[in-house]
């Protein structure tokens, strides 16, 4: 696992292209909805179409399920592992993380003064969208190292869950949360109904995931691996224990470190796999080399009306970092994974539609 | 977590005083007889005696189980970690990793000729085991960093698998599977029985430990915590991925590594913990600074009939790193922490018995 960098690089043209459409970095903290969990029936996958994607999801189950079939998996080992931005909720115009941290840069200067004056905070605090737009990137590392560590787990957990509860999306004025893939959900329950431990592999902060993870897919912290940092032991002057986050790299779950974040956190292979970038293709790679029935599934972002287009489906390359590029789209097609196109295969995107 | 040398540090003296009693390096590999495992009835802890340490097992799981009791704790939140050596089965006379990694090393060098000549593997190979006691501690690193790394995780798993099928302790002539404490399987039921989810949490190696956990706890990989390296994600000639084992240290899982292990691994604290050493200090210190009820158990070898008396039941401190010392035993009695006599609590050690 590469220590290159202390988090997930961000692409800082994606950055620049959409900075114009966030709202103001100060969010109100209005009380907010509970996060929409609507309960599925009549089917397993009521918000998916009938076509090979279904189907194929249908088809992995029962020949991993079935005693009699020759693909059967005790349950046991029946492990599924799934991306989490632009795989499970909507990961434009940026990921919910960094709007997180931009987000928590006045905080943190009220308890560091002297950074006030000092770059990039100054540019941050500005409120200035374009000088933001074009911090370099070691500057946002500096932001991300900045608001994801130097606190104890407690408080950051109470942080990051305080603004989850009220900061929203600009295009749908929804929480984040409530921004969660409706027929993912449905995906998760139909493989915990048939006994598969559900897991979360994501690029993003492992500790910023596990806030959300268990409300919004119903997976426990233990469950969700993701790019991680160390924390460090030590005693308060009353005696009590404490951790606190460092802003040291631990685990860069991306790329060719999701398959070694799955050796690391698991200790074995995964049966099923769902990505939707770059980023997943080791990950996909690594599950599709194990014996037996393996399910390999790709989101196409290819419905601009109803949430985004970009990748293959605008029929050009995208250099985002993370992106479902037509390089992927080739090597699926060639290997047998199944494409999920969101537009074709999704009846409906959100709970709340 | 500290990167500071490979593996666990293992103590030199210990080594040194034991290594004559240790059988031939080289092992037979006859056809073994599956580990015991035999089920409890008539009560949820057998094999415990009557007295405060079952007494406070059995409280602790009544206090936080009862939906009346003021430390009721929800079903997903029960999480409960054990140390392994010396807590779950036999750490004496050697850590069995560590007879693990000495007995690999003539395989090893049959794959590289080229360590034959080369110390510390050339005074291995000798079989002259006072030579091989006086190792110095970088030696015994570069045998640990040699054994188990190199190689893909799959190989690693059907070495290790089949090492621990035939590989047996010297006094009782048991393979060392077979030298889990029965009272502490019965534990692991109980808690189990009671919503528990039960995690390994040990200074071996990780990948280690997930190879008999399974069988032998009922405890799946995803639930064993322990030191772990690193592992490179590369494609073979034909394209197909392989993880392989890298000598780099990524989770040194002793003392402050524990809690900060069990951070990373589970993302929140435990209820309950049971350890043997001042490696398990900071996990049971960390376990108890949580609000409510949480079981803080050490386990005391103070039974040199029926298994081995050291620690504090010597009335000397015994410098060997891992060890239940003196001021470990005061800090339980000061702090009110469970200390389980070998002797008195338990009615039986082995399910062989």
């Amino acid at each position: 696992m590469k220590a290159t960098a202390p988090f997930p690089v961000i692409n800082r043209r994606a950055l620049l292209s959409t900075m114009a459409l966030l709202p103001a970095l100060s969010v109100a903290f209005f009380p907010a909805s509970a996060p929409a969990q609507t309960a599925t029936s009549g089917g397993s996958l009521p918000s998916w179409n009938d076509g090979a994607a279904k189907q194929a999801i249908i088809d992995f189950v029962r020949a991993t399920s079935d005693r009699s079939s020759p693909s059967y998996v005790v349950p046991e080992d029946r492990i599924a592992v799934f991306d989490q931005d632009g795989t499970l909720w909507v990961e434009h115009p940026m990921y919910t993380q960094v709007i997180y941290c931009l987000d928590r840069v006045p905080d943190v200067v009220a308890k560091k003064p002297e950074l006030k004056n000092r770059e990039p905070f100054k540019t941050v605090l500005s409120g200035n969208r374009e000088a933001i737009a074009r911090l370099p990137m070691q500057d946002l590392y500096k932001i991300l190292a900045a608001t994801l560590s130097g606190m104890t787990v407690e408080e950051f957990n109470a942080e990051a869950k305080k603004w989850l509860e009220a900061a929203r999306h600009p295009r749908w004025n929804r929480l984040y949360t409530e921004l969660a893939y409706q027929p993912m959900l449905e995906v998760f329950r139909y493989l915990r109904d048939n006994a598969y431990k559900t897991y979360i592999v994501t690029g993003g902060g492992q500790d910023f995931g596990r806030v959300y993870a268990e409300k919004v897919y119903g997976i426990p912290p233990e469950q969700v691996i993701g790019t991680a940092g160390g924390t460090k032991f030590a005693y308060a002057s009353d005696g009590k224990p404490y951790l606190t986050k460092e802003p040291k790299l631990l685990l860069n779950d991306n790329n060719a470190g999701k398959p070694e974040g799955i050796h690391l956190m698991i200790g074995r292979r995964p049966y099923a796999a769902f990505g939707n970038s770059t980023g997943d293709r080791q990950m996909l790679e690594w599950t599709a080399a194990g014996a037996g029935a393996r399910l390999k599934m790709l989101l196409l972002h290819d419905d601009a009306a109803r949430e985004y287009a970009y990748g293959p489906a605008q029929g050009l390359p995208d250099t985002r970092v993370g992106t479902f590029t037509p390089a992927l789209y080739d090597e699926a097609k060639k290997n047998g994974w199944t494409v999920i196109s969101m537009k074709n295969d999704w009846r409906r995107i959100f709970a709340f539609e």
